[in-house]
Formats: C-alpha cells, structure tokens, sequence
C-alpha cells in the first residue's frame, strides 16, 4: 500500500482483533424455540439459507462482508455460569434444556461465499446445517454481524465506484452506531473499496492504513491561523496536510498554507495538501487548486469532507472538482441513506431418520415465496473465460458443473415462470464449506482484491449506481418444481 | 414493571455491563493534535462543547443518552504495551509523546445534563474541560457513544408518542449496525420509552424486561400449523402468544389459534394472544380482534411486528387497527428513517496561566457559528411550576438563578438579532458536574421516568411528530455580544 497522505501502514495483529463472546445476543424467542425442538424433535436436523430480497440504494448486488467474525463468534458459543443464572431467574425454560445449554457443543456446519463476493437477491450467501435447536440459536447473532458488514462494504463499493480511482477515506468514527459501528464498519468498508481510515482501533485491530491531519480545533487554539499551520509544520514537515477552512478558504486558509508550503521547502521538505470541510466545494477547489499551481505546488492533494456520498462524489467529478482524496464520514460508517441490510435467516430443509423435508415459507406477498431444499449457488461464466453472464440457484445433489445444458427459471416468483434453456457456461460454485475450527483468516487486504476481482467479471452495466441492469439470477427447473409443489401444497 | 405478553424482568447485574477499554476508538488526528498541543501549549487548559444542530425526523428535541458508558470509558482511558508498540511503529510521534501515553492520567472535568433530558439544538449537552491534549484526545469517542444512544432514544420517544400509551418493544437485534448498536441502541430505547426488548444480552446487561414468543421457523418444522401451535402451548401454556401468519391468518392462523387457545382454557390457563407480522396490518387486526371476541378471547392481545415505524403507527392507529403491542424492528434499531445524529465537539474557549480565553469556529454558513466560552444551560420556568418555556444558554460566570430580569437573544445564529426582555421565570441549571470515579449509576427505569418526567414539562406543541413547535433556545445579552464580537474580529 502506497505512503499517501499521511496515510500509514503496518503489520500488526493483536489478540482482541477476536470478535468477542456474544452468545447472548441472541432474540429470546430463539431460545424458547430452541428449548422446544431440543424436547420435541432433538434428533432432527435444520439447514438455514442466509438471503436477502432487496439491495441497499437501488443497486444490483451486495458485497457480503463479516463471515470471519461469525466464525470467531461461533467458536466462542458457550454460555457461561452467570448465562445460565439469568436464565434461571428468567423461570421461563427447564432444567434440561439449561443443563443442555451449559454443555453447549456447537455440532453446526456452516457455507458461505468469501468475504467480498458480490451476491445477488434471493441467493443464499451463508448457510447453517445443525441440530434445530442449535442452527435456531444462531439466527439473530450471524444476521446482526453479517447485514451490518455487508450492508457498509457495499455502500463503500458504491463510494468508491464514484470516486473513480481517487482514494476513499474512512473518517466515520464519531457518527457510527457504536464502538462496533465504527470499527467492524470500517473493516467493511476497506473490503467495499476504501482505502483507510481515521479509527485507529479499526486500524490496529485489522491491519489498516491509518490517515487525518488536523481538525478546526487545532487552529482554534492559536492566536492566528499561520501560526496553527506553522507550528502543525514544525512537528510534522513530512506531513503537512492543513485545514484550510476555519475562517475563509480562499483569502485566509490556501494563502496561509501556500505561506507555509514555501517555507517548508525552503527547508527541504514537500507539502502535502489541503483538506476543505465546508462551503462549495466545486468552486472552493477549483479556486484553492489554481492557487496552488500558481504558487508553485501542483503537486500539493486537495482532500474534501464534508458530508460526502457517492452521489456528491459524482456530481463534484462531473464538474470538474480538482479532487485528489474523499474523507467520507456518516454517509459511509452508517449507510445513511439505506441504514439496514434486510439479510433473513430461513428455514430450508429439516432431515429426520436420513430423510431430507424441504421447507417453505409462503406469505401474502408473492416476493416473499422461500426457496426450499439444500442448495448451492453456482456463478456462470463463458466457458473459458472470466466473463460471468448470471447466477444459477438449484439443489444441491443437482450435478450443475457437469452439465453441458440447463432449463432453468427466473428465481423471482414474481416474474413470470417461463423455462428457459442455458447452454455454454460454465458453472462455479458460489457456498465453499467453512472449517468452524480455522484460526486463519484471509487478510483484509486479500478480501478487498478478491472482492475487485469478482466485480470485474460482472457485466459493467450491473455495477453503474443509478438503474443498474438487473443481473440474472436463474433457478434450476428442480428447484422451481419443487417450490411450485410446495406453495401450491401449504 | 407488570408482567406482560411474555415479558420477564429480574434484578441482575452483571461486571460486563461495563463499557470496554476503548481509548483507541479515536482518529487518528486527535492524536497527532495531542502530540503538537503537549509540546506547544503543555500548560493550557481547553473547554469542548457538545451540541448538535439539528434534529433528526425534523423533531424539536434529541433525547440525550450514553452519558454512562461516557463515564465507564473515561474510567478506562489508558494505553496497553501493545497500543504503544502501535504507535510506535506508525512513526509519527516523537518518544516524549509516547511516554506521556504509557503514564496518562485523566485530568478532564465532565459536566453533562442527567441522561434522559430532552434538549435542544445548539446548547451544549456535556462539555469536557481539562489538559488541551487529553481534552482533544476524547473527542471521537465521545461522540460516537453520546450520538448513537441519543440517537435512538430519540427515535425510541417518537414511537412511543406515536403508541399513545401501548408498549413499545424492541425487537432490532439482528438489523442492528453491529453488536453493540444492537446493546447500547436497546439500552437508548428503553430510555426514550420502549417498554421491552427481544435482545437478551441487553436485557442481561440492563436489567430491562426481556419478551418475545416464536418466529415462523417453529411453525415450518412441523408437519402443520395447527401442531404447531399444540406444541407451543404444551410448552409455554402461559405464554402462547402465537404467531399467526406463517400460511394465512385469517384462514388458518387464528382459527388455529383460538383451536389452542380453547384447549388451554380447557386446562386452566388463559392464553395471551397473537402476533402477526406480514399482510395489510389493519385490516387483519380487524377481523383477527373480531374472530378472537367471537370466540370467546376478548383479552387474547394482538401484537404486530412488520416494519414498523411511528408514521405507520399513527396510521394504523388512526384507522382504528385495535393493536396491543408494537414489535418494532430495524426502523427503531437504526434510526433509519434519519440514522444519524449530528452532534460535535467544539472548542469554547483555552485558559492559560489563570485567564480564559473565549474561541469560536466562524463557517461560510451562519447557521454554523459556535458559541464561545464557558457556559451554563438553564431550563426556564414559570416560578413555583414545571411548566418550562424555554432554554437560555448564558456564560457560566453570569448569575442567572438570582436574577429576576434579563436581556435574551434568539440563539439560532441564521435569525434576526432582537433582544427580548424576560421576566417572570425560574432558571434551573441543566448540566451538571459527573463524577469521573462514580461506579454506581441511576437505573435505566430511573432514566427513563426521568425523561418523561422531564418530556412532561415541556409544552404540548413541541412534542408532536410532525411540525412540531420551535421550542425558543435563547442566549443571553453577555454571551450574544461576546459571539457578535469575535466573529467580527476573526
């Protein structure tokens, strides 16, 4: 990673990067569901798809993000004696079922994409196979983590296809939705396509660059604002990146950092930017950015931060802002202007005696149809090539990558039904089982390229963020079968 | 608190109820301000307003929260062996710097107003006086916890005036933005008048009463709904509320439920009624609250849970839906019709060598203009009531309490600049010094009486959801001339 900006890296792991024991966060219906399965069906085993129907701001796809932590939360899925005397005093379960919870073994099987897939409506992008009880307990804990996370990697994608190759920075931290807010959106949002950030817990924690400079209050507490910039200079003259707008960009802040600028290379040293957080920031740079040349510094970076998204982002470059950086604060850490990914965790199949039931849930609105049986996802290329064309739900003892043709169906139930024929893809497994023992994990900076990588292969016409093209999304004829036959049963 | 629909509520604390270490929840450049105020100005003492300016969903009041975990982290604000190897290794501050970390000591003073208070754009709701490095250093992490609570519990309070009077329960865990949005965000709703949550680490941490019955995986794991349903009932005879629609509600979900439910009375148990959490709300609680009086079950309540927020309450309630309970979800969790709130942390004023200099932050944009110098908010009153008519913000050396007269100033810097007379008024101070060694805290029931408490005084028109009255916010003579004074000079 580049030295950019004040922007620094390095590697550094410390043992609290673990998502931490969290076993109680949990609805508590999931435990009097859990207690009644544990008595009533405790042999019967449940598989729970992991989807979501609709995308964030109207877009195509979202990067599923968090799996690692799931993971971590998982391993440490016990309950401890100050669990199970909560519990008692709730009088609401037995003995046995608290006695069960005590020597809590998790059996459960967990699939997922990697991190920094792009996945689409409908297709499940996790999976939990396990005793009822046990898979019923996970719900609410593997949902939380995975629709924050992905919810904010894919809002930082959307971000970061804005700025069209200029550096996003993560600067959220006092406006996320808590401690975690700030630091798990962060590790999302570097996996969505940010660059750094400003949380230097988020930074230590996942081995991230780290940026900022100054804020207003440092001018503040000077007599004048060349003596904040000159003193800022002295003890950081390899950083030198200075807040231009505490009073007036234009006739106090750019010529008293030019001021300084020439000092600074007077004594060897190059500058290395301004930062603009208010006003109008189409003229303020254009302005600041003429000045700057003028005086000798086009190669000092304007960053802007104030209150970006990708839709300001766009509007400035189509204007012709001379932006070099993006210091993106609420709009990115809480997805301001779509704050929920509405992921569900659905039952699919139960398997009692060997026999796999495939379920459905059936609902007032058409959309809300669930796909039953165990499956697997697959993502279809040109054959040869890395050219992705669409994506293929079925189930998952169909031999799909065998196969040389397919009659396959829109996975929306409120699209027509129509079967249509697929010949030449070749089809890749989307759901790779996940070893609930691994201590390893990709880095994030691994996720983040496997993340660009996939996107590359999507159709560009998916990716724009105002009325994407809608990316097929097919089911096998079995799959659609078997789902007419079961909401037409219920 | 009674006993209701399933809710438990017991005494029980427990040691992690304690806000975390998070010294590190911070930007980067509060460090690297930190480091330049040490060397520069060692001796200076800086005093931090925290405010907002606006209020999310266009309401007049942010109920104000998260003063607490404030505390607990300010309790806990070191630097760990390993944080220190971190900074070393980002190379930016000199050794005395990192020293000075390895050693810190709290010096700051804290006052705030008592969590649950309602207050009011532009007056300082806690404010940090102490060393201008330690000082600068909380900013990130204040804010991200006093943001997020105020936050919801102000969202909470909207829904609860939406409800006239029915309970509220929070039902977001896994919507929430992370873990902790999930915790602290239950904790800011029971604050701003949620009654209940589904989270059981919230109600474990908080002492809060924890409720919920089943999802609609119980129903799919058995062969038919009505079995279901039995089996529940088997189990929980004294809490079956059941969820109604799985298949259909008015065809198969009540009918089967008044089936169970008429099997229970049988057995000498009441049932406690149904949820239902898809389909045209008003309409289904119609004819649901009809079939259930038919048939013998005036009292069985009905609870809705589908996306609620507290327009559709309004709504629903205008129609006359006959709602019980209100399960609410992501629109709660996250705020979302408005995730975020806004407040800053802005430097009011240095002192050195005994003399306390006032500072403001001047913006191309009026509305922006930070008050100077140290301050006192006061509610005013009608003397010898609680009726309350506004707020004065004055400096904290102006001996508001005893006067009878005063000169007053609208404090919205974008309004005319009249003066105003006031007389006939009680000045009572909002904030208050905290003790940073406090370990025992006011109980969330205590908070949240005291809020509405507070709500109580405040008049009618400034509470209503939409359009609500501007609730005056003014400044005194003294403060308003000290503003107009070095705004003029800067």
């Amino acid at each position: 990673m580049q030295f950019l900006w004040g922007v620094k890296t390095v590697c550094f792991v410390r043992k609290d990067t673990i998502m931490r024991q969290l076993s109680l966060l949990t609805d508590l219906y999931e435990f009097s569901m859990a207690n009644g399965f544990q008595q009533e069906l405790p042999d019967t085993w449940g598989t729970f798809d992991v989807f979501f129907r609709k995308v964030p701001d109207h877009g195509s796809f979202v990067i599923s993000a968090g799996l690692q932590q799931v993971v971590e939360a998982l391993q440490q899925f016990t309950f401890t004696a100050a669990d199970l005397t909560y519990f008692k005093s709730l009088d609401l379960w037995d003995d046995d079922f608290l006695d069960y919870l005590a020597s809590f073994q998790m059996q459960c099987k967990l699939t997922a994409v990697p991190e920094g897939t792009p996945v689409f409506p409908r297709e499940p992008f996790l999976t939990i196979e396990g005793p009822l009880a046990q898979a019923q307990l996970l719900e609410t804990l593997i949902l939380n983590i995975v629709n924050h996370q992905s919810l904010i990697a894919t809002k930082a994608r959307r971000m970061t296809y804005a700025a069209n190759g200029r550096p996003i920075m993560e600067f959220g931290a006092r406006r996320a939705q808590g401690p975690d807010s700030a630091v798990y959106g962060t590790r999302a949002a570097i996996i969505g396509g940010a660059l750094s950030t400003s949380n230097v817990l988020a930074a230590q924690q996942f081995d991230i660059p780290v940026a900022g400079t100054m804020a207003h209050s440092w001018i503040q507490a000077f007599d004048d604002e060349l003596t904040a910039f000159r003193t800022w200079a002295k003890h950081y003259p390899d950083n030198s990146a200075l807040l231009v707008d505490t009073y007036d960009v234009l006739t106090s802040g750019v010529p008293n950092a030019i001021t300084v600028f020439q000092e600074l290379r007077a004594q060897g040293h190059e500058p290395v930017g301004i930062r603009i957080d208010s006003g109008d920031v189409a003229a303020l740079t254009t302005q600041a950015r003429a000045m700057l040349d003028a005086a000798g510094f086009p190669n000092a970076k304007i960053t802007i931060s104030n209150a970006l998204d990708e839709t300001i982002i766009t509007s400035l470059l189509h204007q012709g802002a001379p932006v070099d950086n993006f210091g993106i604060g609420e709009n990115l850490i809480t997805s301001a202007s779509a704050p929920v990914l509405s992921g569900v965790y659905k039952l699919a199949a139960v398997e009692q005696d060997g026999h796999c039931i495939p379920k459905i849930k059936i609902s007032a609105s058409r959309a809300k149809l669930t796909m039953p049986g165990k499956k697997q996802v697959y993502r279809l290329y040109r054959p040869g090539t890395n050219v992705a064309f669409a994506d293929l739900i079925a189930l998952q003892n169909e031999p799909v990558t065998t196969l040389k043709e397919l009659a396959v169906y829109d996975s929306n139930p409120i699209n027509l039904k129509a079967q249509r024929p697929l010949t030449d893809f070749e089809a890749r497994p989307l759901l790779k089982a996940t070893d609930l023992s691994a201590n390893d994990f990709p880095s994030l900076a691994t996720i983040r390229k496997h993340s660009q990588a996939q996107l590359e292969t999507l159709p560009a016409p998916t990716q724009r963020l105002v009325n994407p093209d809608e990316y097929p999304v097919y089911m096998t004829a079995a799959l659609a079968e078997l789902q007419a036959q079961l909401a037409a049963v219920d």
